[in-house]
Formats: structure tokens, sequence, C-alpha cells
């Protein structure tokens, strides 16, 4: 298992830790601001946000390569289904294949798709997934052509109705075999899987060739908010190191994600400390 | 499967439904006039809450015998464990054996054990679990000796931190067959378990002999609150027929309770007009 405590080299910020979606906060803070102060701290890889990036991801990109850093990511697909999901399915694969043009220009070697809730209609999960495997397996080859990979990221149950019908790492998995394209894979975020005992053995099911990003937070013991009140690493009873342990044993030795939302803690207070706060969580914590 | 378009005797209302947990609304019924609204309309199974009874158990128990109708249950035990259980090992123990000596005088053949969140000091689930087999198996023989079983109620995973480290059906069929004691099952609940695509075969694992509940409400698209936000079944995207198909294919025969927490809906409005919907909704959604 690598040791972060003496080697923060894995490090990289989800943008959304710095609350680039409220008022206020990390919002006044451009891409180039955002690249500088990792720069300045000595953080080498960073995951933005579609909406920050607008017409601008060739330049941005350039900006971060610039810095001597890397993009990780791009956060993220149009909801594929459910009923956030784009009106209708050329909607939904025309906005897909943007997000993947997008990680192309930007230079982001993985987008992350969040697959959306239970489609209108239907009830239970197993549809819809059926739905996800259909225009997953459509855009998988569009993105393999540009050099992009795209991260399936299963999310916390809590989330199951409106935002993501693929609730569990083993769903995941068995979406990959399924559609078996050599780009596609999973992303495992420590608070969608933290209670998820057959977490290891899944992630060995998956191999080394599947996992394609993994993601930081905490689970806090007294959630307030079921969007937006995430802990930063250490503040939650998230066993990240057993987690970490799971994913590394299943063979996979890439970027670690900070990916905190966090309205009423962490998204009022200044980004820099935020930064600062991460990096040191990461060290002793992760 | 049963029809329950033509036979709701496997219905059953758990008291929450009815608001006894906020002011106003069912919160000024009495057991004994929930007991009459229900014998009124041929609802014959009825689960109460600590709360409600006090000292009266056996009274209450005899008054639901003599409206021709069945204690189905009780919730609950106090948390095992985690940050809202009672403080220190004797608490948690004395409460537990006061909520089985509760059943007992009730007369319900069956207590909900819910569990309790992470235990502080501790990380992830694994820890605190085997704290509640080590409590689970100390009172399992003092509950068999009074007539009462006790049924596990995994809960969904976003209770994970302080309400419940038995988050999946696998984990609790896990710690039944760990602890190996034979008036010790599950209860399944559709709020908490809808989202999983691994419950049918898990529920084969676990056996008619260990299934000892199931719980009816639905998992709104747009949960707004993660305690007192469950919608009436068919308001939902649970699956509610393809869930009881696999209770029922494991060999559950039981009865099907009812137990909706709705603070902003359901517990605003009249509790006759909610049995009234429930019933039809059983009868229709089911």
């Amino acid at each position: 298992m690598r040791d972060f405590s003496v080697d923060h080299s894995a490090l990289a910020l989800n943008t959304a830790t710095l609350g680039h979606n409220v008022e206020g906060a990390g919002a006044g803070w451009s891409p180039e601001r955002t690249i500088d102060a990792c720069a300045s701290r000595g953080i080498t890889g960073i995951v933005f946000w579609r909406r920050e990036i607008g017409l601008r991801a060739h330049q941005i990109g350039q900006s971060v390569r610039a810095a001597g850093m890397s993009v990780v990511g791009l956060c993220r697909t149009p909801f594929l289904v459910g009923p956030l999901a784009p009106k209708g399915r050329q909607a939904v694969m025309d906005d897909f294949c943007a997000s993947i043009d997008m990680a192309a220009a930007l230079g982001a070697p993985v987008l992350t798709i969040v697959v959306g809730g239970v489609e209108p209609g239907t009830k239970g999960p197993r549809d819809s997934l059926a739905l996800v495997a259909d225009r997953v397996a459509e855009a998988a080859p569009y993105a393999a052509a540009r050099g992009v990979k795209l991260a399936l990221e299963p999310l916390n149950p809590v989330y199951g109705g409106n935002r993501s019908c693929l609730m569990t790492v083993r769903d995941a998995v068995d979406l990959c075999q399924q559609i078996d394209a050599p780009n596609l894979g999973i992303a495992v975020d420590v608070y969608h899987t933290w209670w998820d005992t057959s977490l290891g053995a899944e992630l060995l099911r998956a191999g080394p060739e599947r996992i394609f990003g993994f993601h930081l937070c905490d689970w806090l013991a007294e959630t307030r908010d079921m969007l937006v009140d995430r802990g930063m690493m250490g503040d939650g009873v998230a066993d990240l190191r057993a987690i970490r342990r799971d994913v590394e044993a299943a063979g996979y030795a890439g970027p670690c994600e900070v990916e905190v939302f966090s309205a009423e803690t962490w998204w009022r207070r200044d980004p820099g400390e935020v930064l600062d706060v991460m990096m040191d969580r990461f060290r002793t914590c992760c």
C-alpha cells in the first residue's frame, strides 16, 4: 500500500471541494486561480466540472500542463436515464458526446458517468440499468476514438430515486462485463461505497484494468443533508485506509481525488485553507 | 404469490404510519383508538412502538386480541452500538431486555432490532457489527425463553453513520448464520432494500425460517428528508411486486406491515383517511 504520509503525488483536487457550485466561497475562483493554488502547493492532479470549462477546454488543459500538473478527469456526463436526464434518447446521446468531446479537448483521460435515477414509468433499478447499458455501449467507441475512458460511478443508494440507479460496485462491474468495452471501467468513491462489506471482493472482480478512479472524502456520522454534507477525510466514519487497501489490492495505483461537497462547512471557508487542510488530511488520514 | 387485491388478511399497520411521533395528527390517537379504527376496517394486524405502550403492554395486547386482531410485532430494541446507543454495554443490555419483556407482555411474536451506527472510536461497519453480534447473541436466549423472535432489520446505507451499521440483507443473513440462534432472523423493509439487485438471492440464502417480517412503503424519487419522507405504496420508484415476489419465493407467507414515516404528507392527514388509502394501496400496488 502506498505511503501517503511521505508522498502525496497521487493527490488530486476535484474542484467541487472548493465549492464551485455555491455563490461566494470558491465560486469566485477561475480555473486558472485554482491551478495556481494547486501548483504552488505541489498538488499535481486536478479534476474539473463541465460548468467551469465552457468553451475553453483546450486552453484550460494547456494551463494545467504548463503548471506541471495533469488533468486527471472530468465530471461528468449528463444523467443518462431518470427524471433529471435530458428529454429523449437523442438529447441524452448528444450531451453524452459533448461531454466526451470536452474531456478530449481538456486532455482528461477519464470522464465520470453518473447514470441517473429510475426512468419515469418504470419501477426499481433493473429497467433503468438496461437503458444505461444501451446508451453507454453506444457512446463507448465514440469515447475510445477520442482517447477518453468512461468511468461508471455507483452512487450511495440514497441517490437511487433521481440520480443513480447504479448503486453498487457489484452492479457497476456487471455493467462493465456486459458492455465489454476496453475503455469502460468504474470510479470508486468512499462516500458511495464505505458501507459495502463486499467492496473488496467486488474490486477484485473488477480487476486493475477496470478501476479508473478513486475518490476521497468521508461519511459524517450525523449527516444533515443528502447532497452537500460530506466530510473531509478523518472527520467521519468511513474506514478510508481499509477501503484504499482494497482498491490497491485490486491493482489500482492511480490518482486519488478529493471530492467534498460541503455547503455548511468547507464551502464556507477560504479555498486556500481548504487546500491546506485537504493536503494534511491526505497525508494523515488516507 | 398471494393476491392482495382479493385478500388483505396479510395487511398490518405499523403505527408509525399514523404519525405517532409528531405533534398533532396521529399523535392524538391512543392505542385503543388505533385498534378500533383498524378493527372497523378489517385490518387484523398491528405493530406498535415502545413509546406508545408504557406500562400497559399486557392490557394493550388484550385489547388487540379482544378486537379480533393480532399484535404482529414491536418496534424496537434500543440501538445496540453507535453514537445514539445507551452509554455502556450494561445499559444497552438492560434496555434490550426491557424491550424483550415488553414484546412478551404485549404478545408480540417479533421484536425488531435496529442495531445502531458506527461505534465511536471505530471506522467502517465491521467492528460495530462484531459488537452487535456479541450483544444479540447474549440477548437471544433471553428472548427465546419469553417466546419472542428477534428480527435484525438492515437499514438503507444512508443511515449507516448513526443508526445502523447493518445496511444489507447480505450482512444480516451473515449475522444470523454466525450467531445461529433459532429465534433470530431478519426483517425486510422495501425502503431499506429496494435498491439491492442481489436481494432475491440473499433472501433465498436466508430461507423461510429466517424471514420474520416484511415492511411496506415506497421510495420517493425526489426524497426531501432522510428520515421522514417515505412514500405511500405506489407513489415511489420501488418495485414492490418484484420485491414481494422475492420475499415470498424465499418462503415468507406472514404479515406485511405498512410503515410510512412522512412528516409533510401522510402525518398531516387525518389518520382515518391514511388507513383508507393504505388499504387501497395495499390491494392495488403491492
